[in-house]
């Protein structure tokens, strides 16, 4: 933890000092600049990826990018450019979609490799939450679409569709969206000294929402299942579930995040008298990562899932194996988030290209 | 409880005697005829609705007529016009949605009607069954195009469209739809003994299945909210599971019937420290219907929908009101389906008319 | 359904003629004279069960006496002497703890059978209500020891007393119980018109409570398992929840009347991968008494319990066989019964005679 | 992180390098000798804390001991006499209770002080694990009655013990109990290297279990409520269920630490129309400690309860407050252990004593 680096130098020192980062920067060239400094996690907005990542890889640093990869396909295309280079000089690039690494999003995954539930037919995925839910809550950098590129869409949809796909091993071929906006003009938040989530302190100006505030589509999968997706920041109640729930012909899975350390699992070939979901605590021994932590029943939190990537990066640096998702995941989970945008406008099917 | 009608005159006279009805007829038209009939309930495949029911209403008698009202919209249409030209005589029409009197189901649509929770922004519903998920289970008439008019679209697809209707007492004006057939030939059944399910016994002969086994679709209500809506007959493991979650601008609802007696209710004005999702007991003092059955906490079943839909349409026969839902109403809900069935042709987004 | 009987002639016409029965009675000894009447079933408070039952039985009529059997462990004997020697003449007794015959707790039963859950060390029951947790609730007869014998013990903790032993077929040896009247004075309730519930019309003359408001125990089975028993009607919030887990060395089972079509089943040989709790619905296609009822995944009320009740009575009555439970498993629940009430008096543990 | 002690110098050493600690120790004296070391956590059995406590105490260090206190009342009796003696010096005892600050449990106790639930009337707590169901599970520390004091009841129960004392601020007065040791001899483990919980290997010998398996009891709260506990470690499928509810005049509370972010409340002043419980995630802004962790609907794990302690208690030594639950707290616990186990002997109730 050599160095942090943000904007005010005041507030990137006090950062440092209480995170335990041995020194600050406030300006990130300096970061690809320094000797000392082997990986750079990208944590910036969507508008800055493209431009540090490529300055990185090329300074022959490890880059793990914050997701969506980018905010178009453009610049996820000239990022995967670049990874691809620096890959020929062993230099690593992850883009940071943290919750394939909670331990019962891997289980789900290992079931459907193991062939546990058979051809996967349904594939049904929320991202609820109600943040922004409230008319008078305060526009952030989040819903500027220079900034963020978009909004449910790409901040939490990314997330869903990188889950379904992970878990199902599968990608989606196929979509068609609807992109919304419910509240469209919003007071402007006043400079703010905390974090950068959907919060802030209203002013008296106002000024225009330009991302949706809800994202939803059908989807097909390569493999013919039919997909069902929904991201918004307007489900009043639901803070942050994430809910997948995949049906095959021999058995189901069913997540929510609100629980995140229990995975259910149908098993049609079970005895019928006692076949039912079944609740598995994915913390149990045996489970991946899970070794590392505490003993039976002992619940993990959201942050294990960021340890968890982590430690998977560094494993991979040290042993030149390529830490996933690659910078190409996250190329083509952008296609598919251009693809619905496409068709929200179109109001018809959009194919996901499949082309490099 | 004066006739019970069935094709097989000994099976017919077997069940009228088991079940407690008076006599036994073969052909519906005896019913049609008979003077000491006074209303007539039409359980039989769609196909058969509107030639049965347009003879009832032109002889007098009240028709309670299953779901779907009708195999396509010229049928239902032509029986709205029956059912308009009777009420002039004062013989009455209702269609079977019979899940609308689940009490949980009634206080939802109480809670929307009182502003409990605000402007309605988001409808996510899904019927998920698994009955077929078996590639072997044989073909019933319920998965004959010529017989059912459609699938998992309107057998149970239908009830979804109905309930987010009847609770956020909106239209769908718009959809964008899928439908899909994943076991495209089945075994033909054995003439069967038994109730008309999605079962029987497979023979070695086979034959094509002609209707979807699955529909999804995106829609637009008329008050702006956004839906979602699934139904499928290949969930693995779901056997009756009709979800429905409404997201309004000052609360939630959330339903689902392997929990029928139960509606979740998340109030966004509670105190902050202590709001959350209430389990609220749908079966207590007070709710429709509750006062006749049991003490607090005394769940009800499937079927006491059935005796309220009863109760109501004899109370409404009675006093010479309109029994809900109508047959106006499953013309409206026909059209839904008849959009999804056109949008999966044509993969775009078609409207649904409101016209009569 | 020959005759109803009540006190008041004009109201036991009314009820027979609302509900079906032929013919009304308001003295009880009639229906033990009368020709026409075969089988008499006992719903009065606890305090008339033992006149009526040994008359009924002397008469030669069936018997099915409401729970609990009796009032104290004296008339139980008694009834159980008039049951053995009317069984002589092929007369038979029965005593209504109907929840056996909710489809879970039947498989329940069938798989401790099956040894599916092993050597049972832990049985957890509860039986929550809060129907007199407000103060000002009236009395009624249940809160009069002269007419019910016991409160909450009675009433509610006899069945789970019976559903223990049922489903793991063994029984208490002994116990150490406390009861406790939170409320020990109440207004009298005016004359009601309507069922006998703890529900009725305060006056403003109060009166004593003479029954415990809650009743727990810690109990020791035959073969070794741990007991644990709580009956209250005081359990602010919970309506109706009759809560049974047990705890075996192969497995576990759990059980809440909320949710009264599930079963919960962890089978401790499962692969540890995705070795959870099951989420049975017991009303699928195999499960008993089912097979009358609905399609898969179409819940049963509280009521289907007393119709499985009444067909395997009049089965028992036409094949001559003995309907479960017996008068005798009526009189071992009430030894436990009065020995937890003898426990609260003591304060220490006291045996239940196993001798007749 | 001055030191960690450990009895094998090359793992001390070894655990110290990986966890970050600047030197380690193998005789705990050493730390109590040095300058450099302000607190002492003591995590070893408990035959052990009364030594180290006294000894860190009369040495000036602050200590925060594991719970249970010690393992006899005495032994808790005389280390509440060194951390009284210590106090004049400014130097603080704290006892490790760690449960007491998962956010549910602080909320739950807070609306208890706020009267959101009124009078209390039922506790209800389990403590349920399976981790040595399986008979073959070797002999550990925490099954030897000389190193562990006892078994489930003071490993769990004690915790249980603690927290329903905490939330509902009241003290338990006597208890009726039942010790239960279900396989009472178990191979021998293998010297371990790993951590000392209920795992081990296997070895040829046998050797006898000399605590208890289970313990549950009856007990009653100075307030007037009844209480009813069971501690566990044969819980076949539950891996580490805390679960407590509590039932008041006005309302209830109920926990489940498989869903250690939420807490059920139901408030009984409700409309009656909308009353349930609510689930509310209680690590939303403004719950205690929440401020410091993730956005909303971003659960915390096992692990958070002991930064939040390591906070508290770093805060009392810097304010000079009393940091909780003290010594006293952790002895009045001892008490109802102690009694619990006399009652087990006795087989009647037993007084906690109330003097220090």
């Amino acid at each position: 933890m050599t160095a942090v680096c943000g904007r005010d130098a005041g507030r990137a020192a006090a950062a440092a000092a209480k995170l335990g980062w041995a020194s600050s920067e406030t300006d990130w060239r300096r970061l690809v600049e320094r000797d000392d400094i082997d990986l750079i996690d990208i944590c910036s907005p969507g508008n800055t990826h493209l431009e540090i990542a490529v300055a990185a890889l090329e300074a022959g640093k490890h880059v793990l990018c914050e997701k969506p990869l980018a905010n178009t396909v453009e610049e996820a295309e000239a990022m995967v450019a670049a990874a691809d280079k620096a890959r020929g000089d062993g230099v690593l690039a992850m883009v940071g979609f943290t919750y394939r690494r909670v331990p019962a999003i891997a289980l789900a995954r290992r079931l459907v490799a193991q062939g546990r539930i058979g051809e996967v037919r349904h594939v049904r995925a929320q991202y609820l939450q109600d943040w922004i839910a409230d008319a008078e809550t305060p526009l952030s950098w989040r819903l500027e679409k220079d900034k963020a590129g978009s909004g449910a869409l790409g901040d939490i949809g990314a997330h869903i569709i990188d889950l379904t796909q992970f878990i199902t091993q599968d990608r989606i071929t196929e979509v068609s969206g609807q992109l919304e906006t419910f509240v469209t003009e919003r007071p402007r938040a006043a400079p703010q000294a905390g974090h950068a989530s959907l919060a802030g302190t209203p002013t008296d100006e106002r000024g225009p929402v330009t991302v949706d505030d809800a994202a939803l589509f059908l989807a097909r999968f390569a493999g013919g299942a039919l997909g069902s997706f929904e991201a918004t920041r307007f489900a009043t109640g639901r803070k942050n579930a994430i809910r997948i729930e995949v049906n095959g012909s021999k058995g189901s899975l069913a997540f929510d995040f609100e629980e995140m350390n229990v995975l259910h699992f149908y098993d049609a070939e079970d005895d019928p008298q006692t076949a039912g979901f079944r609740r598995i605590l994915a913390t149990e021994p045996g489970q991946p990562w899970v070794g590392a932590w505490w003993p039976p029943g002992h619940g993990l939190g959201y942050e294990h899932a960021f340890t968890h990537q982590v430690v998977d990066l560094v494993t991979a640096i040290a042993e030149g194996t390529d830490p996933a998702p690659t910078f190409a995941d996250g190329l083509q989970i952008q296609r598919v988030l251009g693809a619905v945008e496409q068709s929200s406008r179109t109001r018809t099917w959009e194919e996901i290209p499949t082309a490099p």
